[in-house]
């Protein structure tokens, strides 16, 4: 039974971070302009994001489970002033359309990375302190954490293939 | 083009909320055992979650979009009590469970309903203040307001139909 118990070294599954890394790599570097470094995926052990502003897309058929792509207020500004060609203001339609798009250019990437046969759904973004994103209880979430030159952000992986 | 104008009476797809309408009353009624109330749909004009946790489900395939089953505090703690059997933590993997299981219940449903062919995606659970829900711009977000004897919650229906 998975637990949230003290562990040091929680399994991580190269097989789902890889995909993610990859497409992390390649949607910041052609769609934003930037090199995205990625850091040491955890596991994540409280149903809280990792940052305030986040895409979350869901996954159905062959592989299900949801992926949130969570920024922090000042990279999010950034990423997607470069990433739309123009600022915008948090809190705007087009600013949640382009954390949107991000999160789905990401995810429809590493969905073809894994091979799987699978729907993602549209992006839900969601803005805010203080709230929490929890995935289903009996899939475990893998936290991807990166870094550019804008600032940080975070890739929140919690899907199963069947 | 859809914008967020001044409109007394914004236009109301029945096709879309009638689906909705009838899951909320058959899920609350056979898996909670309380009966829901519909109140007058609207259209949301800003992002921003009716209640502070909700359960979002994406929809992929013909039907597009996403649906929010968002609840107050005190009604999830209720609602959720009565369908799980006991009583469950806010903030505990089990209560996002339970919340997402019948945000799932209602949006398989209304799925069925719509007879359209989509998948939906698993569950997020997203719990807090102040923060919001934000879909599509392209698509407007239907709010169809409920109260059951447990108290007040909401269907946020963002779908489109292809």
């Amino acid at each position: 039974m998975p637990q949230t118990v003290e562990t040091k070294a929680p399994p991580i599954d190269a097989k789902i971070v890889n995909p993610f890394v990859t497409a992390v790599r390649d949607v910041f570097q052609k769609m934003v302009g930037v090199e995205a470094t990625i850091q040491k995926p955890y596991l994540k052990m409280e149903a809280k994001t990792t940052h305030s502003i986040c895409g979350i897309i869901g996954f159905s058929g062959n592989i299900t489970g949801s992926v949130v792509l969570s920024f922090s207020n000042s990279a999010a500004m950034k990423l997607v002033e470069s990433f739309a060609g123009m600022k915008l203001e948090i809190g705007t339609p087009d600013f949640a359309d382009a954390v949107g798009e991000l999160a789905n250019m990401v995810a429809g990437t590493a969905k073809r990375n894994l091979g799987g046969l699978a729907s993602i759904s549209v992006p839900s973004v969601v803005i805010g302190d203080g709230f929490a994103v929890a995935s289903m209880s009996s899939i475990p979430c893998l936290v991807i954490p990166c870094t550019c030159s804008y600032g940080d952000f975070a890739v929140e992986v919690s899907i199963k293939k069947h």
